[in-house]
Order: structure tokens, then sequence, then C-alpha cells
């Protein structure tokens, strides 16, 4: 069973600023998986794991293996959006999240959902390599 | 039936620069789309559209709705890419591709595999618009 | 003279993810250019301007027509850094600034200097447009 | 005095595709700084550098340590530009270029112009190192 503090759900915000639209005026849409990333960063972070301590100490990294992202209204300059994040599964070399983004309003409209899985590889010769037993672990 | 110009198969050649990659030594998960865009672009300008007169004239431009990617094996700082943009459906508002990036070797290394679809979109408001009828007639 | 409210020293805090770095291990040079418009952005923000209704309701934004930028020291994944702006002068199209990005730790590390000018534009034909008259007042 | 080879000016296509724009509907600032490196790597490439061979083999990489970039034309959707690299000045562990990015068009409208500086550093503690001896040689 997933520990608890592991499974609670997790929101990061972030602005939308120049860098990140398009001609289209709104968010260009690879930048979304930049949005998603700086959330699950800052989900690991939030448990205490340092992503470069685990790469200076441990040589591991993670890397994303597959996204499956649904753009439903575009996200516009100047908008906060509202990033989450829901670990749904931990398998021995891999985790699989939930992620959605949404304008930070009242309604919070909902723009983007994704199903992000990263699995965790050696930095050396980029294998996959077990999650560390004490990663989460205070 | 699928007009024979539009269904045949389209490749376009990347060159994995300094920008592309990230700590991890390898292309960094969001810029793949990036290089899935470039090629359906090129697949776009090879059947004679011009995006920048579809937008001037018509007004009209292509969102991504959706994105389904495996990341198999990672690009690495100064290979040659082989991007393939396969039409897989026509709707009266959207277009669906299948595409994948090669290592441009011997062996052809499959790194990654994507289903996109695309939207056209009234730029004004963001909100489906048919294909335009003669879009891709020569 | 200018208005000592717009002469206020202004600082922005960013964290460096894994989108900001090159396979040096490090931010990519590009990309602390984004941080320095982030900076000014919210610096704008700050002073009661939104560039999307600026954008909107006069037509007018701004582009950046020239940056000297030296780098004395690598950012890192996962830095927190502390970006300033200082408005150096105000003339009747551009403005120019001093920014510095720092690493937010006790010593404030200074990691790269720039001097950056911005001009007012007209978007329909990007010509230059007077700045204007209450942009800045409260 | 300084090799021919060297001095020999240098020229490098690039297409302007989405990515690349923002909402003002020109390309963003910062990302002329990626037009103006993948010259710089094609004319190392050019003379018979691999960067990837110079940081598995070396432990070398080249890191830019001053831009002085202005930007005078905005570069459109769909542009395709002309970005040129001339080396002005070899030093022990740095090089200095002039670059410049033109439309491909006739009349070649110069778009931006730019000073850029690299430095050779080892990549193990990003500390400045000579340029290896024989990095130029046939």
């Amino acid at each position: 069973m997933m520990d608890a503090r592991l499974a609670a759900p997790f929101a990061w915000r972030v602005r939308v600023y120049y860098e990140d639209t398009d001609l289209g005026g709104v968010v260009y849409y690879a930048n979304y998986l930049k949005y998603l990333e700086r959330a699950r960063s800052e989900w690991l972070r939030h448990l205490g794991v340092s992503q470069s301590a685990l790469l200076a100490e441990a040589g591991l990294l993670f890397a994303i293996t597959a996204v499956n992202i649904r753009y439903l209204r575009p996200a516009r300059f100047e908008d906060e959006l509202v990033v989450s994040v829901a670990l749904e599964r931990m398998r021995r070399a891999s985790m699989s999240f939930s992620q959605s983004i949404r304008r930070d309003t009242a309604d919070g409209e909902l723009l983007c959902t994704a199903e992000v899985t990263a699995a965790c590889l050696r930095a050396q010769d980029m294998r996959p390599a077990p999650l560390p037993p004490h990663l989460f672990q205070e």
C-alpha cells in the first residue's frame, strides 16, 4: 500500500511568461510539459528529495518514459496556473503520475490533464535502476 | 478515402544542439515535441501549405489537442534524427498523426513514437473551425 | 527626474528546473534571458502594469532591442536565484534596465549581470510607439 | 596570426518554427541566442571538431561568458534565416565571435548582430582550461 504522505495530493503555482507563449497568443504545447515537471520536482522537494543530491551521491536521475496529455483550453500570457501532482503507482524502478493544469481563478478552469511515467535511471549509462529504498523516508 | 499525396509518408531531419539537452546529457523530454512539430510544419510546407498565410489570410491556426508519446531511448547531443509524419485521419476540423523519431544511423534506432491530434482553430477566439476545403489542393 | 516608485530596486526569485539546464549540468546561456524577463514582467506587474491589458487595450507590447550580458558563474539545477531589476533610464519609447542574477545563498554569489533595453512597439506593425503617458500611474 | 581556415566566414541556415515565436508573433528574444549557437556548433563541426568527443575524451566543453546582442528587426514565423559566424580572436582559453542573423531574402535584411565570447572549461569543475593545441588541426 502506498504511504499516505506520497499519496497526498500536491499542487504548484506557475505564472505564464512571454517565453511560454507562441504566435497563437497562448502557451506553446511543449511548454505545458515544463510546467508538469516543475510541479513534479517541487513534489519531490516537498517530500525531502533533492534530485541534485540523488545524482551527485547515488548517480541516479529520473527520465520520462511516457506522456499522455490532453489539451482542453489554452493558457494565456500572465495567467496564474495551478499544476497538480498525484502519484498513481510506484513500481520497482518507476513511478506513474496523474497531473492536471488549471487556471487559478474562482472556477479553476481545467486546461489540461496528463498521465506521466518516470523511470529511475543510472546517469552513467541511462539504464533502469531500482528506486532507492529510503528515497522518501523522512 | 484519403488523398495519396496526403497519405504519403514524410520525414524531416533534425540535429540535436546544446539547447535541446538537459543535465542528464540527453534531449529534455519536452523538446521532442518541438521536433515533432518541426516535422509536421515541414510536411505542411511540402504540401504547399503556408501556416503564416493561413493565419494572415484566413485567420486560422493549428493547435494540438492531444499527444501520446513514448520515450524508448534517449537522443544525444549532436545526434542527427529523422522525424516521421504519417497522417492517420482527417476530420472536419482536425487531423491525427502518427509520428516517430529515429537516430539517423544504419540501423535507424527508434527513439520515440507519438500520436498527435491537431485541431484547426480561429485565431481570434481559439474556437474550432473546419479545415479550409482547398487547404491541400495543388 | 525619475519617479521614486519606478527607481526603487526590485527583485524576483526563480528556481532552476530541469528544463533550464544543458548537458554541461548548468543553466543554458539563453535561459538566463528568460529569467531576466520574468523579473522585468514581475516588476511591471508590481507597478500595476498588465502587459496583457496593454496589448489588448492599447495594442502595445515591449520588445527587447539590446542585451549586454556577462556570465560570471554558472547557475545549477535546483538553485534558487534572485533576479534584480533596476530601471536606469526612461525615454519616449524605450526603457533601459540594469539587471543581475545572484544565487540565493548567504553570500549572494553574483552569477550574471546584464543591461537590457526594451522598446515600446505597436503590435500591429512592430513600429516604435511612445510609452503611454499614464503607464505607471497608480 | 589566425589560420585562414578558422578565419573564413561561415553561415548556417535556420528555419523559424512555432516553438521560436512568442505572442508578439515574432521570434522571442532569447531564442536568437539558440540560433547563434547552432551556427557556432555547425562551424565547429565544419572544422572537424566534435563537441561530444571533446567532452567524452578530453572532459572539455565551451561555455559562453559574454553576449552583446542588438535586435534590429524581428524574425517571423516560417522565415528562413542565415546565421553568420566570424571568429574574431582566439586566446589561450577562449574565443570571440562576431555573428549576425539575416533574413534569407534577396536583400538579406539584417535582423540582429552579436558579439559572443566562449571559454573552454573543464566539465568536471567548470574551471577555465586551455584550448586543446590540436583542436582545429585536420
